[in-house]
């Protein structure tokens, strides 16, 4: 195991009913500022329950803060906050406006720089202070809502880069299954996609003796197999949408990535495809870790025969066969899902491949993955595989 | 999955070395008393660790917390506390330190009652502040360096009873899992064995359809039943001395319990066995957990199959078979790990019986386990089995 910090301060507040509750946790002469999406909070009753929580509270309303939330929008926020003294913030929605509202947390405040996109071109390293923040979870998928980081996009340029800093990590966040009965089937097929491959981002490395962390990754990997199809078949099952839930936030809350090597590159490649092409998010990862973990099943061999027999099942047949039956099963769950695997499916031929590895090179993505040798030659060939 | 609120404060510095960076964690201007049992941690250079850390500090030391702490003791602590204005308190030891250190963050500033021993009646009902602590643990068994909880135990009346409360909630905890390779035999074992009876607590109840907590339960008794013999026949071996260490504070800190039912009847019965007769709490567990399972085999009958299936990888047999002989691996792994199961074993020929069972009314307990259904009854039932 290697050392590791782990701070996880958000307060969960889990279950049916618990948006009631928001308002203990915000101090009770805050000006508030309930930052959102699009209008299906107002259609599914979710922004009514918060204003009913916040009751006499000093509540504004910022609103348009869309999928892959861009710096365009977000700096609208910022004059908002800073214009009427905003000192917190509830972000109600899916990672894109909880990420967005970590931007603005950490953007109205900023010191190091006069624009504050210096936040994203330094992952964060100078925000030395942000406006306090909640989440009420709307789309259970990024574990945005209880960590530190953010990905935002610039429009101009279609840069799509990520930040962290301790300053926007949520002091809470409400998680209530019932509020996700009302999504479509595509942003939940998406979210599991994502809780998954947030999981083998951390988890499909080497081996490093971290016994806890790899049980505990597998147990979210295996929940999400099991209830991520049916949370599609039985959407108001609530057990099943909890399942879903949780372990989405677990898987990106910092617990399973203590102590151990982390991957990342399947996101890196993916953030290209939809800063240049719009997919969703978790399109893009459905789309590379297939063939990100067929390149690189030497490096990776022993946590592939791992994740083969531990969360497949797989413990017949040739060592390589069971790698290639785990990185077949996991294509096939994606695409159970309603997640297709391929650029083809997507109407891409793969013509803007060298556009992508380029803005990949100047992002500074010349060296991916756990063991800082996916080279940019190697990215072109994996993006090529995945066709 | 029930409703819960969930919150995990405490910032965790895990691995070798990570002792030298406490003093960063704690104020600058903070009047500092170390709390601490015996001498080991003088023998190890633990103690010499810390002051190397905090050089140039404000320091005082407190010695003397003994196993299962004191009220008796612990009140000279509070007195200087109080003398010293103290605003730190650092725990450094195990889970008997960090318990009587919560007791002391709690008594000295409590208002509720004269006598601090209040806090114990009304299980922290009334803390309405705490002095800030951490804690350097040096046994692996708890889980107190990241909960909220403590166990106190009153000399003068033999009584052994808890509290909780967010006021006594450790800001931080290092765990170097190096500070664990002189401990005694017993005392690894003993640790062992209580986390692993921590984490049956929590898990080992009836179905209620919570996958990634029982996933994650199930992980935590994979490792320690894999690396407790291990940490007995390897006691320098780095990486399973981290294993296990990592596993005890992740089975007592709030996570594999959030949203699921509990049971602690094991806890409760072996509270009065160390009340009477001094055993060791770890001990006390390994005596009551399989009488206890026996016991309520009927109500635990869904868990216990599953128990025996995931975790000692039971799957033959009739349903009967597969549950006695997940009770009987589980007593075997206790005595794996040198650490008796029955009264016997440690000269106790069960004639205390009746004085435990009265205490156990007197203390409350009348109706423990997830169902609220062990009556005193049962409970003498249960300690006559485990003779």
């Amino acid at each position: 195991m290697l050392n590791f910090i782990l701070h996880t301060p958000t307060k969960i507040l889990f279950g049916e009913g618990q948006i009631a509750e928001l308002s203990k946790e915000i101090p009770a002469d805050a000006r508030i500022l309930i930052t959102y999406g699009g209008g299906s909070i107002k259609r599914n009753g979710v922004l009514d329950q918060v204003h009913q929580a916040l009751e006499g509270r000093n509540v504004l309303e910022f609103s348009g803060i869309e999928p892959n939330p861009t710096y365009e929008t977000l700096m609208k926020a910022v004059d908002i906050v800073r214009a009427e003294k905003i000192d917190f913030l509830l972000a109600v929605g899916g990672g894109s406006v909880v990420d967005g509202t970590k931007f603005i947390a950490a953007a109205a405040d900023y010191q190091a720089a006069p624009d504050p996109w210096h936040i994203l071109e330094t992952t964060g390293a100078h925000i030395t202070s942000g406006i306090a923040m909640g989440a009420v979870l709307t789309l259970p998928a990024t574990g945005s809502e209880s960590n530190s980081g953010a990905v935002i996009t610039r429009r101009a340029t279609g840069d799509k880069q990520h930040f962290f800093s301790p300053h926007v990590q949520p002091v809470f966040a409400v998680l209530d299954p019932v509020v996700t009965y009302t999504l479509p089937e595509r942003q939940i097929a998406n979210g599991v996609v994502d809780a998954f491959v947030h999981t083998i981002e951390q988890y499909l490395t080497y081996p490093i003796d971290a016994k806890v962390q790899d049980r505990f990754s597998e147990g979210l990997l295996l929940t999400l197999i099991e209830e991520g199809p049916r949370a599609l078949s039985e959407p108001q099952n609530y057990k099943v949408r909890a399942n879903v839930m949780w372990s989405a936030t677990m898987a990106l809350n910092g617990l399973i990535g203590a102590g151990v090597p982390q991957d990342w590159a399947t996101h890196m490649l993916g953030h290209e495809l939809t800063a240049m092409h719009g997919l969703d998010h978790a399109q893009t990862l459905a789309i590379v870790l297939p063939s990100m973990l067929t390149a690189k099943k030497a490096q990776k061999r022993a946590k592939l025969l791992q994740y083969a027999e531990r969360v497949w099942n797989l413990r017949d047949g040739s060592e390589d066969q069971r790698i290639d039956g785990a990185i077949a099963a996991t294509r096939d769950f994606f695409e159970k899902m309603g997640v297709p695997t391929r650029m083809s499916d997507y109407q891409l031929d793969g013509g803007t491949i060298p556009a992508m590895v380029a803005k990949l090179g100047e992002h500074g993505m010349t060296a991916l993955g756990e063991h800082h040798d996916i080279t940019l030659a190697d990215s072109q060939r994996i993006y090529e595989a995945a066709r």
